[in-house]
């Protein structure tokens, strides 16, 4: 197994080490999520290191994994920020990231946030509607600063994934038509506050076929030319973020043959590539630990409930998604010995983290480690059942730290009690 | 339509009145959970009623809603808590319900909280398996102090609704079957420091039909006969919550006929009717207001993108549920003109709070309505995609007040900050 296929299958390797991770949840308890900070390191080069030679700009999605600490690591490598709130702005900034490198998306944006984005001076602003860019012009007339824009186009191609995490199909709220975006480019163009230039897709998440977003790429290239023939000075050609991870075994995206179908499409073009991976950079580089509470076995079917829950990772739940599940003291597959589902202290049938896994003997008070879940795992988390949030513990060069407090019941009730 | 029946649908009436509700999201804007508190009053009181003329306790299921004004009110009604945290026990006690009048309830309660339940001298505490039993046991020995338990068993009966909240069944993870919880009846009757005083059962949740619960209520009664023949004391019977509500125009249980079918069930037998509701009780007492941002068509497709999403209500992305939806300027019905998706601004297809909704044309700014959503709403609330948890309102007799209030970014990353 070559070094990329190691980074991009869940398995205990590099920081996650089964007695780094014992120590984290003795020193921190569970529940708990554990990010090796070296593998993000590396999943971010390798990502940049496909583009290399060619003017290209790595900005990460905030949105699959927002801690700061996290953020503050990539902002290290060198690496942009995709947004999709004011709040995603203000943490970029925090960690680190220069306002040059940050991009604006995402469908709901108010006038105050595109407000805040233009004074800042950010990279751009990835429009999804006529709507929203005749707000944007409005701001920024009112600012008296041009907002630079790039149009988020919807190629129509079926990314061939969960329909939740699927955009590119035009029955969706994103981006806007081939046709659509070519008017509004041009009326942006002639638009004495907007600044065209950039132009944008994104078909979906946990994209695992190169196909889709070749011909996505293909598509946007084209308009891409017709746009510059008009003379409409496109500097910036953003790819979307959307790249899959291998959750247990399933073949993924060769970095290599995706860097070059998209410049293969690219050719002719002088065009900065921007692309807004998440799940790619942090997925693999999460753990959630979670501690055997009590077992219990209903007509055969055997059931291991944990003191984590859905309101901590809810990614099973939701998308009805597979996460790999090992107990710390014996991760070894081959020593399974019995199937088991793990379900969490939630009063809801739906509150589960794995079902029909195969494990060894587990003891009350063993740790198990839910691997890939550095994405959409605590930004998505809630307090649900008067359940605090759990903590967050980066590890690097072997070192673990934390890097979110876990909360108490005193951060639960802080808003409401003055009112009680 | 009678009282009952009105109470019972979504629509606005009570406080909930548009001008009302308008006047809620211009002081405290969108998006917003606005709570009718009267409603809730009428809602406890009714069943209260059903029950009356015999010994019961109805205990609030804190999870549907557990804001603190929300719990006080129902403590000034006499209301009892139904808890499945440490978190909820202290919510429950903070806002003034007694601690003789809380159970605590839950797959996985953790020594921590047992003992601390066992000290605050709760009710009882509904076991949900033998290990757990077992814990307890060994709890209140170390702290010298019996603990008074109920056991959940699992009646094994379909309560045909949503299979997440279904929790009847035999396959899952609540509860023991008939003949695991007679054994461990005997073996606490045995024990010095248990106390088995109750019996519960609890099948799912919006139950939309009295047989389920019926036969439920049949099968425990009998097994609670043969308990008292052994001289196993029980004096509370916990028929648990799950009575449905409308989210549109179904049928649900007659209030009266639920009572009746219960105790048609308990004829001879001494005992204290415990019940847990939740939705019933604030479900259709809550609304979530959101504001029009953006129109937009694809292919013949009416998306409106307002400032509400999936992370402020997840019922629509996680149950598929519906939610009747208005425009406050215009909340009749029959003025619709076309139907279209009501989307959040995340990025996720799977981010809606309605599809094929009918309204009449909406201009940016309106205000809509979406009713039935004062259960499992803000409780499930998270800050995916950094957003700020939204602020609660209550109006009692017409007057309105915030219960609590919105976050803000320093409120998001108060946890993180010191770490970076
Ligand atoms: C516009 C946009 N860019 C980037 C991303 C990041 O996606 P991923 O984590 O799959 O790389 C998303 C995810 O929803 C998105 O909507
Ligand atoms: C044990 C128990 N009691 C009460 C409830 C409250 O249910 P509802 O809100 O449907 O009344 C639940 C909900 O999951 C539960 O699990």
């Amino acid at each position: 197994m070559n070094n990329t296929e190691e980074l991009n299958t869940p398995q205990l390797s590099g920081n996650f080490k089964k007695e780094l991770l014992q120590e984290a949840a003795d020193r921190f308890n569970t529940p708990l999520y554990v990010y090796d900070l070296d593998r993000i390191q590396k999943r971010f080069n390798e990502l940049k290191q496909a583009f290399s030679g060619r003017k290209a700009l790595v900005c990460y999605a905030l949105k699959a994994n927002s801690n700061l600490s996290v953020i503050k690591k990539l902002a290290s490598l060198e690496s942009g920020a995709d947004c999709v709130s004011l709040g995603e702005i203000k943490r970029a900034i925090m960690a680190g990231i220069p306002k040059y490198k940050i991009i604006y998306s995402g469908v709901g944006k108010q006038d105050c946030e595109i407000k805040e984005a233009i004074k800042l001076g950010i990279l751009f602003i990835n429009v999804e509607g006529k709507e929203e860019m005749l707000r944007i012009e409005a701001c920024s007339k009112e600012l008296g600063i041009p907002a630079r824009v790039s149009i988020r186009v919807n190629p129509d191609i079926d990314p061939q994934t969960h329909p939740y995490i699927s955009t590119g199909l035009k029955e969706n709220k994103f981006g806007v038509s081939i046709e659509e975006a070519k008017g509004m480019y041009l009326y942006a163009h002639n638009a004495k506050f907007l600044e065209p230039i950039g132009i944008h897709f994104h078909i979906g998440s946990q994209i695992t076929k190169l196909k889709p977003i070749a011909e996505s790429a293909q598509k946007i290239a084209q308009l891409t030319r017709s746009l510059l023939a008009l003379k409409i000075g496109i500097k910036f050609f953003d790819i979307g973020g959307g790249i899959g991870i291998a959750y247990s075994k399933e073949n993924t995206i060769d970095l290599y043959d995706y860097a070059q179908a998209i410049l293969e499409e690219l050719r002719g073009l002088d065009v900065t590539i921007v692309c807004e991976p998440g799940r790619f950079i942090v997925g693999n580089s999460g753990v959630f630990l979670t501690k055997v509470l009590y077992q219990k076995e209903n007509q055969g079917k055997h059931f291991v409930i944990v003191d984590g829950a859905m309101n901590d990772l809810i990614r099973p739940s939701l998308y009805e998604a597979y996460h790999q599940i090992l107990s710390l003291k014996n991760p070894n597959a081959e020593s399974a010995s019995y199937q088991v589902d793990i379900v969490g202290p939630i009063c809801e049938s739906g509150d589960y983290l794995g079902k029909n896994i195969s494990l060894p003997l587990l003891e009350q008070g063993d740790i198990l480690a839910i691997l890939s879940a550095g994405a959409y795992g605590f930004s998505m988390a809630s307090n649900y059942n008067t359940r605090p949030r759990c903590a967050e513990v980066a590890i690097e060069g072997g070192e673990m730290r934390l890097v979110r407090k876990r909360e108490c019941f005193e951060d639960l009730i802080a808003l409401e009690k003055e009112y009680l």
